[in-house]
Parts: structure tokens; C-alpha cells; sequence
């Protein structure tokens, strides 16, 4: 059903370099049908969760993702467009400050109206625009494609929030509900071996994204930095290496965890990851499947960073830097467990990409010379840029067609109900 | 002395004294459909809302009175019941101990399963096997048709909480809503005259309920007060009253204010009653038809205690006691802008009950003598003792088979999301 | 050092009445030397001491007390006097809101200026003003000596708050500090015989204050009540009974508790008595001579209202009403351990008065009639008439001239710090 | 490349290099007496305030700085060494959990025991039993003097927060008192230049301290970067320039702000650096020589990261990074307006060291190949590099001796109590 190829930077033809209006409709058409199929096995009730302030509902997910495309590109450049409710401006306005009024975020869940239904209109409405203003002959039809493949990376990245909340959501059901009862494979029952570190000499390197294609703001300029050599774990610590760090007291231990770590940790009184609990002798996790036991050669998710951080110090090592992960991962072709296994759980096979989210050492800070894009679509990363982590690699609740070797996801410390996990990393 | 008729919404006679199975299957049949009747015009959705955690969702009040139902009829004396789900046992249970674990009241809002319609499946099935259990020939028949009237009683208060629920949600909807789209009759243009006081020459009386026909425990035992001579408002304060309140500086003169309720008053920001803004020169309100202007000739609604309070000491009154409300109120019929009059706002006639709930002085505790019934239905009343103030009088949104004179509403004294007002007394 | 006899109301020849120039004076010379005799042994730090919003640093006592001579009898009646500092009035009004602008509460331990020595000699300065006053011929004469006395009962209040704030200040060093080092008397050992109840036949009675002498406004008027017979313990819970309801689980079983007592309970994590805690096998307590092991045949005290009412429960009988309590102790000459003694330790010997403050179930409300003084004195009592329960009999921390029969002391229900137990009463 | 000369106030010479006993013996007795000077002004209560949980009581600072000499010291390598009291080692242990536990930072201020004459014994004993030390043949004579050296800039540290953790606190009184009442130079009239930026061409180069002489951890290990060409501004930006951002509306406009930083504005209803405030047309600002007129020439001081961010981004330049920082500054040396002037307050002259910490844009994190000290005192810096920006510059409160280029202050984002400011920089 989604099948788009996204050459890597470098190696391949760019097709966003030519960016061909057929790349880019597909692009649109999968994208928008992907929302409604994740969307498909939710109830009108289930769509109205908003478990904390972090996350939203899927109802408002669905509305956001197409406010975007309205906002930004329906509205200025299709002169005779009429929306179906001006309200929903506001309703589905995120953070965009220029583009007006906000409704409250931490009550997105109390949103009733307009029902899931109205708002799978609206979707249809927006779909159906942008399709027709593409196949017209727009003087500005450029800036019109680059505006639309921009509202796809935005959409595909609310895809992943939407599963993410409402795993959080529906954790708090005592019923314990699954989002989805697809089988999946069972857990490898060999032992993963213990892990081992690739060196890299490092030196004056570049990172950063270079190219016409498709990028973030965030991901650029391309800048010189210099790494001292190192070495990078071949794949991200797996649940049995936890299991074994809290067996030896790892939340316990104040000397391990950073200073506001421990006190967050101690607040909220953290014992294991999110959504872990045990029974008896065996760790259990909530998952989009519903309860299933810890898989011990999996990777672990839903940590924080200060749990990753006091982790790494426990196993003798660090949190790769940003760079450090860019430089290590730029010529590896992007295959691993992506979204687009329909899995939506982490299973390490051999490749290095998906499954979770790796917490970086790195600050998300503007690279040197970084510019925001003028106008509202500009504060969609700089502003930002202030007591969060980045995170690289992708996860298996991610879209494939997002990813690319300079990608910067990023979140806050204490924040865990993401795909969240971590490679160490070593000087040498 | 306490002689009044309290038919049913339609048809029912009311028989009190008798407590015929047929009265009280009547009763069942109408409440139980009440409370549908009053989802009905709601989406699934709009039955997820919870806006606070005073509140509940609508989905959560339809199955909680079905649940008290199963709990304390179905189970202990239909030893062939079988519950369509276990787990709604801790789902629906709200704050009864000795029934077992509860699910926490504030995250209600979150549970998306069971759908409304489950629950709408559950209300049958409870419904039936009810009607059932009344038409067996149990040897408990007489302990039953008591505990299907209380669980009648229950289910007519969770009617009114419905509805001020669905108001509070509704309320954060920036489309601002309508719950109901009927037209109200119009307000009467007429200026309503000053207000008059009706004496009474106190002495020693009796408070409280005492006979066999149905009342909650909290309304008994009967008990002897000496009451000095006192005066009662023939009406409630009226919204046009409130007006030269606030334009008299009401919410800022700190010495009209109880202490606590200057601190609450300051900290909340409260300049008027809840749902009320200003409009230029006019006020407005949002009510469960949507938008409308105040109604200079209604009474006062959704005001706190401390409000109340406040009002009196500024019109160089004071609010009643209960005893006083009682004794003043105990011999007029029960007729009054009530529930089933489907207006759901107050719109004062002739008549001195009903429109709005009446704040008194009289902290909530037990009367002389009171005893809670034994086992889990006893937690019903006792232990929330403390902290709150009695209300009488009943509102527009309570259901009239509900009210006595002997009945006792109660909230804290910050709240105003009930439907609620005053009425002024005097010494002599 | 302080010997004023206060006879009884009722039995005996009021000074009040006469109010004679030379009582009052006494009493005012004692009263002020009695607070700074309070304050001697603490340093000019742990007169700084805030430990919460609900307490005040010594300090700010001593000025407090003064600065209630100074606004309400030396600006008003001594038209040449001069304050040491205008800013006083500011720092030193606690919530006499006709009074002027008033410094925040909760900031108090921060005011380091004016230091301890100028505050003695702020005291010095008014207490000499106001004998000056009372030695001069003063047309208002009648007025200032009532005022004198209003005040020295006041500064007797905040003698106890010193007392209580102090303790509750000192509980958190480490250090465990002592506020005196005097030898107190070996507790019992004999152990306490079970509880007797004394029995009463109610019926139409009075209460309230009636006479001339002095009161506080909320004592009056005096008013009939009517009590239904009941009983009274002849002693209040003691520290033995208070470990048997603890070893009985009391503070585990949710259905002994009020609701809004068990959440309390709950998020404060109490399992004891303030200052209590276990140490192996025997209860110790910190208090104003350090920590000492619990006294079994002492009164318990610092409970809350929460704890106190879960007891009579457990205990198969409830608080007593505040009518009931006066009712039985108005006959009683007022002899008990008061801070007269200079123990500040509850030590049961036979008197019923002393020892600890007694919670009622009696919200503080207005009496039938109620009205506040006039004028700025009348902020003292009726504002806080909300959220709060009526406790009697006094404590070993009030002065013993403070205590009449109809005395009204009041707190919150979840309020721990002053010296509160309890008396259990039956019906019959 | 660092080769500047660091006169210790008065007389010492620095002998950096060589570490001499006699340079770090001068050293220590002149850290500790210009604590106790420092605190001299201050009255026995003024040395118990504590403002809030980021702030410490002078006393405690006193306490602190003595337990450090003795944990560190006296204990491990003084085998006669008797303490003057072993519960020092709990009240004022700060946050170094490996040896052992500590009193709750946010009660600080309650420990009015000791008392300050006692703390002030307690440091001569430390002070006199470190001198014994430093003059016996250890054979830790090395250690010793390495450690001592360390106190003493640990110590000078606690310098600057007693400086403004009083400012900070005495801010709470009405009476608005000085700390010191020195007679300042009178502000210029003469209004400053638009500022000037001096260009730097980048490339690769070194930061961080590579030297045997005195540095802590985090400044180490001296490591390659690569710097784009930048230039930074040639002083602070001035407080006339701030009230132009004031009045250009730079606290409404969201767009200037980082997302977390207008929240926290939001909230705290920042409208100006913290301690200013308006008469009229023109700007006052708490001191601690009392209430002055802001100086517009003199750089702006207590501003928050986000509002020194916002300002950046206001002016169409951004903060440096603290390479850039650090390469520009290496060179210069250093002289400025320290504490050594006692001034107290920000008074630009010439210098470019002194007056304000500038925050950088660069999160405090570890230098490539950063590693702790072993052991407690290696919990100093590592465990904060978490969510706070670094500071570089020193400040009119810091004391000359403790300043290196490759100094790093650091603090989290919202905080404004320290002497804060900023500096401009751009790209090429």
C-alpha cells in the first residue's frame, strides 16, 4: 500500500531534487490514506483520549494534519477555496502563533465537537483540494509542491504521535484494550550476544543536511565539526540488558543518574520503563497488542533520557553526541522495522535502523549559521530549541519515507511515551 | 404536616406510604428511561467529556446507575445473574469501599471502552434482569422493592449531574454548543418587583423525615430545633439583583467576604457567576441551549457559597438554615419549574420550588440520633460530613418524583457548576 | 508571677463587670510581660522561624500583639502619640483588611527587619503608651478599658500560637531542640482505668455567653438549642487508647474515615499522631522539652478533626456537639493543667478542663442573632465562619485567664499543629 | 596561548603553576575571612533568610563551606581530628550523596540551631585545624594542598550566591533595606555608544583547560572544535538598551521567544528583569545598596536565558557559543569589575571581564572525553550537565581569583537571582 523508494542523501538519485509532481501527489495520496488507517481500528470514543498534556487526541490529529494543509497552502494560494468551518482554525491550530488564536492545548480532549465523523469530512474536503489545486495551473505551483511535500513530513510525523498517544491513552483502561490484534511473529527465543562496538577515527567531519531535497530547517546548514575517535555499539541496548541493570539496583543507585534525574525519577517514582510492570518473576509491557511479556532480545523502549543517561554510566559508557550517530549511520541504507512493517512494536532483526528512537548526549541546538524559514511555517523547530535531547534512527511507529541519515527528532528529558531508546557509545 | 403528592414524570401515581411493587416498577421503568432520554441527543463523543474531577462523563452515568443496580440488587439476590462483564465491577463502581477496587475518578474521562453503545447494551441487560427479578416470586420481594426505589433515587440525582456535567463540558467547546435545541419561551419583559419577606414566629419544632415512605438516611431521624423568629425572601435573588451586585463592587470589597472565600474568590479570578461575560453593555450566558443573554427577571444560578454569602452580607441579610428552608417550605405543594418541565433553565413562575437549588448556612452533618444504614448503601451519605453546606429547594434540572421537603442536597462551598442560587432571610 | 483569679460566669462576682481600672491593668502588665517571658528562651534565630503558611515567627507575635495596642487604642484615643515606625502597621497586620495593606503571610519568615531587639523595643514603647493612657483622664475611659482587655485576650491567643509555632518550627532540625530544659514530672505509671461515661437528659437549654463581662463576639448571643439526652466521656482519648486504634489497623480502614479525611490521610501519609513516631517497639514524640516517649495515661493530642472523628467511630460513639460539651462543663470550676503551669505538656491529673483542646463535630457557624462588632474589630471572628470545627476546653498551652465555659476555639479539619484531642459522647 | 596573571585580593601573589603551600596557604586565609566579612553587615536574622529553594541562608553558606575543609580534609587525613559537632556532617552536607544523607535543602531555612555565633566557632575550629594541617609533615602533603585549593574556589563560589541569595531574600521586605551602605560612584551621564562587534575568523581550534594549575572537572579536557567565522559584541548590552526592548513590546511579541521560555514568562508575568520596577516614567531597581535608578550605561543584569535569548533574536543577532566565548576572550586580561572593587554592582568601564555573566547559547554539557574525579568530590560538576545553559565572564559578585577563561558558570534557563546578562554575537 505504501511504497515509495527515498533514495539516501548521496548515493542515489534525489527524486525530491526533480521533484516530480507525480513523486510528490503519491506522496500526498499515501500519506493522507495512511492517517485513515491508522485512524480505521479506533472508535469515536477511543479517537477522544487525551491522556495528559503531552498528547492529543487522534480526532485532533486527523483535523491538525489537514488545518496544516489549509492553512498554508489552501488558503493563500486557492483564491476561491471555502472552508468548511472557519471555526476549525482555531480548533486545529497547534502553536503556530502568526497564523491566530490557539485553542487550549491541555483541553484538545474535551473536543466533542466537531464528532470524528465531521472531521473525517474535513479530511476528505482538504484531500480533495490540494489534489485539485496540484492539477491545476497554478502560477505558483513550486512553492506549492514544496508546501505540500512539507505537509506529508508533518503528517507523517503526527502518525507516529497518534500511535504513541493512544497507546499512553488506552494504557490507563483497566480493560487493558488493544489498538491492534494483528499477530505478530514470535519473540526469538535465542540469546542475544553481548554487545559489541564498531571504532570510528573521527576528525574534522561534516554533518548536517546539504541538498535540495527534503529537509527540516533544523537539519541544516551542513557545518564542519570535530570528533575525536570513537565507538558505537552495533545495535541499541536490548531488555534483558535492562532487566539487568535495575537487578542491580539501577534506580536505586543515586551516584548513577543526573542530578535533576533523580529527582525526577524519585518524584514520579519510577522503577522500570513505561508501561512495564511484573508479575512475579516475569516483566510484562503494555503494547499496541495489548499485554505481552518482555522480549528480552528486543530493544528497550519507553525510557527517558535520564534513565538512558544513568543507564550508559552504569554500563561503563556514554550517550553517542548527535554527530557522532550522523557520522556512524550516513552509509548505512535505511532498512530496519519501520512503521511500514505494520508491526508497531520493536523486534531487532540485523539491520541498524528502526525499531526505537536513540537517545542522543546532544542538546537540540541550532546548528551553527541555522536560519528559520521565514513566516509561520518558521517556527516549526527553532523555537524549540531549548531543554530538549535529540534522538536518532527512527522506530518501528515511524514512517520510512521520513527518515534520512540527518533527521533530528527531539524531546524533553523526562518524556517516555515515546519509542524511546539508546546505543552506548565510548571514547576510545 | 408533610402531605404533598409527588406524581411521576407521565402518568404514575405516586402512593408513598404503600410503596406498591406496582408504583415502584413504574418508577424503574421511567427513571431507567429518563436517563436515556437525556444522552440521546449527545454523540459518543460529547458522552466522553470530562471536564474536571467534580465531574463525570455521560457514558460513565449510564452505567454507574446501572452498576449501583447489579451491586446491590442483581448480585446478592439473583444467584442466576450473570454480569456481561466482570470488569465493569471496578469500572462503574464510584466511591463505595466495601464494593471493591474503584477505577480513579479522575481519569473517567479516558475510558473510550466500553463504547456507549456496550454500555447502552449493559443499561438493557441490567434494565431486564431488574424488571425480571420484580416480577419473580423472591422471598426478599419487600427488601428489593426497597433497594430498587433507592436505586431509583440514585439514578434521578446522577440525572441532574448529567446535565451540569454536560453544561461544564460543553462550556470549554470554543464552538460553544448547544445541548438542546428547543425553543424556550420567551423572558418575561416585566420587572420583577423588590423583594418581600414572609414572616415566621419560630419556636420549637421538628426537622427532618420521619416516615416509613422513602427518604435517604441523612433526612431522618425527625428532631426537635428552637428556631428564634426569622423572615424568608418570598423568591430567590434574582439575575438582575446579581447585576447591581457586581456593579456595586461586590467582588471587590474584601469585607462583604468570608475569609476563605476571598482567598478562593482571588485565586479563581471570579468576577461573576460561572458561565456569565460581558458583551459591551449586556451579559451573557452559556446555558444547555447554547448562548443567551442573562434574564434580568430568573434567579441567580451557578454561584458558590461563598458568593451567596457574600450577596447576603450585601443586602444586609443572611442565608437561611436548613431548619428554617424546611419549616418555611414544608407546607406548600411541590410545584415548580422541575425537570420535567424539559426547559432545563430557570425561568421563575408563581410557584417557590424548583429553579434553582437554594444554598443555606447549615453546614452538612448528621442530625441528633442519625445512624448510617448498615453495609456498602450506607456509604451513601455519612461520610461526606464535612466540608460542604446543605441545599434546598430544587432546581430545574432535578427530576420532581426526587424532591421533599426533608431532602438535603450538599456541595462545597467553592463549587458552582450545580445549579445554584439563593434566597435571603432575616432575624426579627 | 501571674495570679488572676477569673471567677465563672454565673457563680460567682464577675471583675469583669465591675471591670474595674486596676483588673485590667493586671492583667495588660502581666499579659505583656507573660509573651516576652514566652519568647525568653529563644534566640533572636529561632524567633525567625516559619515553618508553614499556617504558622508565624515568634517575632512576628510580638509584634503583631503590639501593633493590636497601637491601631486600635493609641492611634485612635492618644492623640500625640507617635509610632518608633510607620511601617509596622504594614508588617504587623495580620488580616484586618479595613486596617490598610497588610504584608503576605506566607512571607513572614523572611522578615529579618526589624531584628528581635528593636521588636522588644517596639514592645517596650507601646506597652508604656498604653499605661501612660490609662493613667491619664482620657473622656473615652470606658472604651480604651474594654479594648485593653479585648487585647490582652487576644495577645493570650497568639501566646499559644508562639507555643504551637515554635514546637512545629523546632520539629524540623535535626537537632531535635528543646524549648525549655526544665524537669518535668515522671508520667504515671499507673495504668488508666477504661472509659466512664457521664450521662445528661438534654432537653430546651441555653447557651452561648449572656453576661457583661468579657467575651468574644461569636460566644454570643446566647440562644436556646435543644439536645436530645447523651453522654459524655468523664476524660479525654488517652495516648494508650490512641495506640490500640493504631495497632487496630484505624488508620488503614477506609470506611472509619470521612471522604475528604481519607484523602487527606492519604496524600499526607499520616499513620500517627503528629510529631509521633515508632522506635522499635515504643511511640516516642518530639515536644517542646525534646523528644520523650509517649505518656499512655496523657490525653493524645495533635490529631486532626479527620483523625479524631475516624476514632469515635472505631470507638462506637462520635464527638460531642459544642452545646453538649458546654452544657456539661459550665458548672465545672475551670482548674486544669494551663499554661499556668508551665509545663506545656498534657499530663491528665483529675480536672476536666486543660490538657488538650477537644474537637466537637460542631462547624463554627454564626449563633441565631450573630452580629459582628462594628468597625474593624468585628474582622476578628465572623469571616473565618467557613471550613472550620469548634474545639473546647482548652489546652496546657492556654493561659487559664482565657478560658470561660462558653469559649469558642476553632480550626481546620485537617489542622495538626495545636495541642487538639478529643472527648468521645454517646447518644442514649 | 593562557597566560595571565590571577592577583589574589591584596597582597598574594599567584603562582598558578607551581602550587606552592605558601600561595594556597595565603589563599585559604583569605577565602575564609572574606566570607566571614562578607557576612559581617548581615544581623543574626538576616542570616537565617531563605527566599526560596534555589537560595541558601548566609549561615548555612558559613556551615557549608566549613563541612566542606572538614569532609574532605580534616576528616580523611587529620587522624586526631575531633569534630565540634557530628550532626554538622548532615545539616551541611549540600547535594554530595556519597557522603551520606542531608537536610532538605528547602528547610534550610529553618535551622535555627546552630545559631550564627555558633557557626561562626565552627569555621575558626575548621579554619584553625586546616592551618594545623597545612604546617604538619603530612604525607599527603600534596593532596592536601590540591584539595585545600579546591575549597577555597568552592568556597569562593558560595561567595557570590551569599551575595545574591541575600539580595534575593531582603527583596521580600516592605522596609527595602540595604546590605551595605558604601556611597557609590556616581552613575555616567554620558550616554553609550551604539555597540560595536569585533570580528573573528573561526577555523579549527582548542577550548577547555589543558594546564596542571587549578581548574575544575568540566572545564577539562582541552579539546579541538571547529568555529564558522563570528562576531561578538564589544560589551554587554546596556540597560538602556533593554528598556528599548521593553518598549518596543519585546515581552508581548511571542514570536521572540523559545516555546518554553514565553510559557514560563507567561506564568510568572515577567515584564522586566527581575527587581525592577516603574515610578512613573522612569525605572528603579532593587540593590543591595538598597532602591536605585537603573543606570543606562550600566549592563543589564537578572535576566533569564529565555529572556536573554528573546532579546538576542529581537536585536537580529543571537547569543555566542562558549568556544566562541572562550576564543575570544583567552587573550584579554583579566580586569574588570569583580567583587574584589566592592561595588556590588554592575559599573562598565573599559574591561571587558567583570559586571555580568553573559549566558551562552551552549547547554552545559561534557567536553569530548570528560570524566569525573573519582570519588565524592567528583559529584561537583558532572551531575548537573542537565538543562542548564553555560555562563561565561564573571560577575560584579565574583571574586577575582576564581575567574579563568575557561571558567564555567552555569545555570537553568528561567533562573534571574544571579548577576546575569548578555552579549551579542553573529554570524559572517
Amino acid at each position: 500500500m505504501y511504497d515509495v523508494t527515498i533514495p539516501l542523501q548521496g548515493t542515489a538519485e534525489s527524486p525530491s531534487a526533480q521533484a516530480s509532481a507525480t513523486y510528490i501527489q503519491d506522496l500526498f495520496v499515501q500519506t493522507r490514506a495512511r492517517s485513515e488507517a491508522l485512524a480505521a481500528p479506533l472508535s469515536p470514543e477511543d479517537m477522544m483520549i487525551q491522556s495528559m498534556e503531552d498528547a492529543s487526541p487522534t480526532k485532533w490529529h486527523l483535523g491538525h494534519t489537514s488545518w496544516f494543509f489549509e492553512e498554508f497552502i489552501l488558503r493563500p494560494y486557492c483564491t476561491d477555496y471555502r472552508s468548511l468551518n472557519d471555526q476549525y482554525r482555531l480548533l486545529f491550530n497547534s502553536y503556530y502563533v502568526q497564523a491566530g488564536f490557539r485553542h487550549i492545548r491541555s483541553k484538545r480532549g474535551l473536543l466533542s465537537r466537531p464528532d470524528s465523523a465531521a472531521i473525517l469530512g474535513y479530511r476528505r474536503h482538504v484531500t480533495f483540494h490540494v489534489l485539485k489545486l496540484l492539477h491545476s495551473n497554478s502560477s505558483n505551483r513550486a512553492d506549492i509542491l514544496k508546501l505540500v511535500e512539507l505537509g506529508c513530513h508533518h503528517e507523517m510525523q503526527h502518525q507516529e504521535l497518534m500511535l504513541t498517544d493512544i497507546l499512553h491513552g488506552l494504557s490507563y483502561s483497566p480493560l487493558l484494550p488493544s489498538y491492534h490484534e494483528k499477530k505478530l511473529p514470535k519473540a526469538s527465543t535465542k540469546k542475544s550476544s553481548p554487545i559489541h562496538f564498531t571504532e570510528f577515527s573521527g576528525g574534522l567531519t561534516e554533518t548536517g543536511h546539504d541538498a535540495s531535497d527534503f529537509h527540516f530547517d533544523c537539519e541544516a546548514p551542513r557545518h564542519k565539526e570535530y570528533l575525536p575517535p570513537f565507538a558505537l555499539g552495533v545495535r541499541p541496548v536490548t531488555n534483558a540488558e535492562w532487566i539487568a541493570f535495575i537487578e542491580d539496583g539501577g534506580y536505586e543507585k543515586e551516584t548513577l543518574w543526573l542530578s535533576d534525574g533523580w529527582a525526577y525519577k524519585q518524584k514520579e517514582g519510577w522503577t522500570a520503563p513505561l508501561y512495564w510492570w511484573k508479575d512475579g518473576a516475569s516483566w510484562n509491557s503494555f503494547t499496541l497488542t495489548g499485554v505481552r511479556p518482555v522480549d528480552p532480545n528486543a530493544p528497550v523502549s519507553h525510557i527517558s533520557y535520564y534513565e538512558a543517561d544513568a543507564y550508559a554510566r552504569w554500563a561503563g559508557a556514554r550517550l553517542p553526541t548527535e554527530a557522532e550517530h550522523e557520522t556512524a549511520f550516513r552509509n548505512h541504507p535505511i532498512d530496519g522495522n519501520f512503521a511500514d512493517s505494520e508491526l508497531y512494536i520493536p523486534s531487532r532483526g540485523p539491520a541498524i535502523w528502526g525499531d526505537v528512537w536513540e537517545w542522543t548526549q546532544s542538546p537540540y541546538t541550532p546548528y551553527p549559521g541555522y536560519q528559520p524559514v521565514e513566516g509561520t511555517i518558521g517556527e516549526y523547530n527553532g523555537k524549540f530549541m531549548v531543554n530538549q535531547f535529540v534522538l536518532r534512527g527512527g522506530s518501528c511507529l515511524t514512517p520510512r519515507a521520513q527518515m534520512r541519515p540527518t533527521y533530528r527528532n527531539f524531546f524533553h528529558p523526562h518524556q517516555r511515551w515515546q519509542m524511546t531508546g539508546l546505543r552506548l557509545a565510548k571514547d576510545l
